[in-house]
């Protein structure tokens, strides 16, 4: 299997109220109140047209602060040990975080967002419409998650 | 705004009957009965343990057939442009494509999964478990696609 390794350059930064890791609550994704904007390159502006019209985004962005990447890992909910692919924590080939976020407002270059779980200073790679015609599945299953939100 | 470029190491590659763009059928993403596998490199398989608890994953990929960066496109959907952001053509920065997959089953280093709109040879970058409880939202609004799943 022959692989090239790729170049990412980071589309902009997350402007977050959680300075570090301990800042940042459990299910902050959930929060719906503490906002945070994503600030991009200039020359990315206009790439944002429409995306106000989307209750949700998907973002993409870099795991910064992690130096480690494990094959094998412990979430935060439980002491279990699972397979890198099967969590979602940072420390991860690639190190590469994906968040929903509901979309607030968009203003020049700023995305403004709630559902807030990243850093301060997070690179951001990518923004995506959340479409619940794909993104959006019935009968889901959630592993070893399922007994933490009983 | 200061932004280092990041270096990728995609971690395996998917084998999809899809050999070329117009052999992925619209809404193959919703196609249940063909399967395509992400074979990932050996060191990785282990990273996989317990994904098969989960009946969807998060596949992150690279465009690898993408020659362009668009900041407004068109959507296949549509002779209407919208900004990159708010679509999901892969000819935007980072090349980088996210689709929801139904997780069949595991063997050895090999994920095999349904719901495939990806070609055959597809760099894989990550994978991640699909979590009901962060990725699926209620009241979802999806600006310009609405029309078009009426």
């Amino acid at each position: 299997m022959q692989i090239q390794p790729l170049i990412i350059e980071p589309i902009g930064i997350i402007h977050s109220p959680y300075k570090s890791l301990s800042d940042i609550p459990i299910q902050g994704n959930l929060n719906k109140k503490t906002e945070a904007y994503a600030e991009l390159s200039k020359n990315y502006k206009d790439g944002l047209l429409d995306l106000d019209g989307f209750s949700h985004a998907i973002l993409i962005y870099y795991f910064h602060e992690s130096k480690r990447e494990d094959i094998i890992g412990r979430p935060y909910l439980e002491n279990q040990e699972h397979g890198i692919f099967a969590i979602r924590s940072p420390h991860r080939p690639n190190h590469l975080g994906l968040s929903i976020v509901e979309v607030k407002r968009i203003d020049d270059n700023k995305l403004y967002f709630a559902c807030v779980d990243m850093l301060d200073g997070t690179p951001l790679i990518d923004i995506k419409p959340y479409i619940k015609y794909f993104d959006h599945n019935e009968n889901v299953k959630s592993g070893w998650l399922e007994k933490h939100f009983k």
